[in-house]
């Protein structure tokens, strides 16, 4: 533990916040965003909400200035217009606020050569008042503990995912959809500009911190190159380390410099980087929740043999393609757990083979349940695949293969190997709603959710080769 | 036109049905799909149920038997029981049928001798008879012209779609998500086993069909592969035509055994077969379903320089990473189109670069209208691509660009090149509602839609490569 780590802790945990530039008018008004977060997460310490016009807001006095807040104040989360970002430094600074934090967009990122100098000026100011600042353009902190938010929707558990998103619109996606399929955050935060604290502070604290076992990174582009390479490197040898690069194209480098000014930096370049420290790196913002919630759900499996059941011949086929396309093997039932297999089920013989077309088979829970578990006693299996695709049914059907994949994944909560399951949407309403309790079920029942067959695959693969990666650098 | 093209043209269109083996006490039971559907899209010939037990069905007759059908019969659906397949052959030859269709399952697919022999004996009795067999262990004719389904939700209106399918599954999921998309279907056959009437009949009554510009193949393997070889070259020179070739690798060359008895062949031969003839090969069925919406509301884009249009920098940079890594470009924005932008809009500088993203700037209908047309009047521009994300943005974003979103899709239809829309699903219940709905309006507005930033991208790319090499075929 060092004087930085206990400095950053204490930015994660502030006793007291300002909501400097928060409407009191329109409750749906952007800068409301942080003061109804912290409100619905509870946050425990003094809220201070600060706006020219004074006032109310929810009960608590508006202050037409940071000056005129009572004692003082440790966080400060800044909705204000750019050009006065500086003076609201200072003004917190007195205070003895350890950090601010500007949402404030129109900085460097605009290209402006003003603005620019304005971004220096606010380095400036924080580096003469001692004042770090997070952003500006930027989300800033969502940590459960501490009950700070960016929205209103997070989970207000904590988990042992720390994310460091140059984004924050990239940052409340993952965080939302990783929610929702039962991944929780220790410290998230989003960095903007990152003028001040960068990447490479956060990472560093990330590394130290014991409630983070899996570091997240959205990244445009870093400051300081060789720092944040040391650092990822010690990152991938203590912890689990999944990046995204945005704007590795002409184009892409181009639009990461008008959205958080940061040099994007060579896509190849990184790629090898990753491989070398056997840092997970998705294409996207979808595959990161694919990889967090399979790291989050399944236990590191051994191999690359595949158990795959669900309902339906043209399917099994597709999701056998995806599987084999990147590597995975589906080892053939051998006759004699075949045999066993029959003993208890009224299955045609032809679905007892891998992958395993239950649809005409094993309706019934207790003898489903004996066949997960036989299967996966069975050594050649390191993982199992379930799947339910209400598309591709008739109406006929459907009903019955709903109760059937409710019951399929019911007894893979007996399978000795880890668990995935893959619930697709569907278009209807109707089938919507299907799919979408499908998949409520699934979390509920601890395990890793995906919706397509493609996206399960690749977020396995990737995480199959870093499970293998990480053995052999033992 | 041949006595072939005749033939299997009255098969599509059939005058009379007899349904063998539907079932009248189970209205939820399977074999009721079929009879469901006619009644549905309300069959305009001569409809007989057959089930030995008799009785009424929704005020139908049920005959006890072939036999009992007064007069003659077309086309006949059945879902009896394997073994008496051969049996139910003979009768529907006697009272005049063309063709039988066997949904059932059963027979070679699940590599049993006894079963084997049976299709043979089935294939044996339609040569005899003069009966065409399709299937079995099939969905049989989706023809919306002739009034004929084999699900009830599929849409009444013809399109120019021809689709043969060895899987029903994969077929059914097609046909649903295509159509919601706005894709209709020429005529639908799902094939199975194929035992007599094969992928390469079918191909060849596609290829003569006048309603059928597109042809869609779902294929596992084929029977006669110099035959269907010549018949692909005649299509791809005469329509366009996308294949998906399913069990590829081992297991899922095991996988189509046990389906439809299929020997799947080397997915390199296929992939070079298709480069070849430029047929487009989607991996999955996902991205056929992407590449007939493409094919459907994108007149053929001249290159591959895009536009992309959506709110939220983050976003904009990955949707740019997805494009660009598949060799698509983003001209930049030339000074003098920026400055006549800037004339009618508040925008900020830095938003109006490509990717535009127009979450600070352009909020009145008026000046997006005037900078879509602006935009896409300049020629370094081919097609345009515009995004919606829900999961990206707090409550206080989310109705502010939802109505934006609106708004661009509007001013979209406003484009003087082809364009296309991403609504990415949401995890939340609300914002799940608001992508249907969004979604539901760029179909409704005649424009095709995708469901992420890659499947977008992707299904672009294999349109676009089709484009090129069609134009250097000429």
């Amino acid at each position: 533990m060092t004087g930085k780590y206990d400095l950053l802790d204490a930015i994660f945990h502030p006793k007291s916040i300002a909501f400097v530039g928060v409407t009191t008018s329109n409750p749906l008004h952007w800068t409301r965003t942080f003061w109804d977060s912290a409100r619905e997460f509870q946050f425990e310490g003094p809220m201070y909400p600060v706006n020219p016009r004074g006032g109310e807001l929810d009960g608590y006095k508006v202050y037409r200035s940071v000056d005129e807040i009572p004692g003082n104040i440790d966080y400060a989360i800044c909705t204000v217009s750019a050009k006065i970002a500086p003076e609201i430094v200072r003004k917190c600074a007195a205070k003895g606020a350890k950090a601010v934090h500007f949402c404030t967009a129109g900085f460097a990122e605009t290209g402006g050569a003003d603005v620019t100098e304005l971004q220096q000026e606010l380095v400036a100011t924080a580096s003469e008042t001692g004042v770090r600042i997070i952003g500006p353009n930027c989300m800033g902190i969502y940590c459960p503990e501490s009950r700070l938010s960016y929205d209103t929707c997070f989970s207000k558990q904590s988990g042992n995912v720390g994310f460091i998103s140059q984004s924050g619109g990239n940052s409340i996606y993952t965080i939302r959809e990783a929610n929702w399929r039962g991944v929780k955050f220790s410290k998230v935060v989003s960095i903007g500009n990152a003028c001040d604290l960068n990447e490479s502070d956060f990472l560093e604290y990330m590394i130290e911190d014991p409630q983070t076992r899996i570091i997240a990174l959205y990244l445009e582009g870093v400051r300081d190159g060789k720092r944040f390479r040391q650092l990822l490197e010690r990152a991938s040898l203590q912890k689990t380390v999944v990046m995204v690069k945005g704007g590795g194209g002409e184009a892409g480098a181009r639009a990461t410099a008008s959205h958080t000014a940061s040099l994007a930096g060579n896509d190849v370049i990184w790629d090898a980087l990753c491989r070398q420290l056997n840092v997970i790196k998705p294409k996207n913002m979808e595959e990161m929740v694919d990889v967090l919630t399979t790291l989050r759900f399944m236990p590191a499996f051994k191999g690359r043999n595949v158990l795959l059941v669900g309902p339906g011949g043209g399917a099994s086929v597709m999701l056998t393609d995806e599987f084999e396309r990147r590597g995975f093997k589906l080892p053939a039932v051998t006759d004699k757990i075949r045999e066993e297999l029959l003993g208890f089920s009224q299955a045609a013989g032809n679905m007892l083979l891998n992958p395993i077309d239950y649809s005409q088979s094993m309706q019934d829970p207790g003898s489903m349940h004996k066949a997960i578990q036989l299967l996966t006693k069975w050594k050649e299996v390191d993982f199992c695949v379930g799947f339910f695709r209400p598309s591709q049914m008739t109406n006929g059907f459907l009903d019955m293969v709903r109760k059937a994949d409710d019951m399929v994944n019911q007894a893979f909560s007996a399978s000795f190997k880890p668990v995935a399951y893959i619930v697709e949407s569907a278009v209807t309403a109707t089938r919507q709603a299907i799919a979408f309790e499908m998949a409520q079920k699934v979390v509920a029942s601890g395990k890793p959710v995906f919706y397509s067959f493609a996206a399960a695959a690749e977020a396995l693969r990737l995480v199959a080769d870093y499970n293998k990666r990480k053995i052999s650098r033992l």
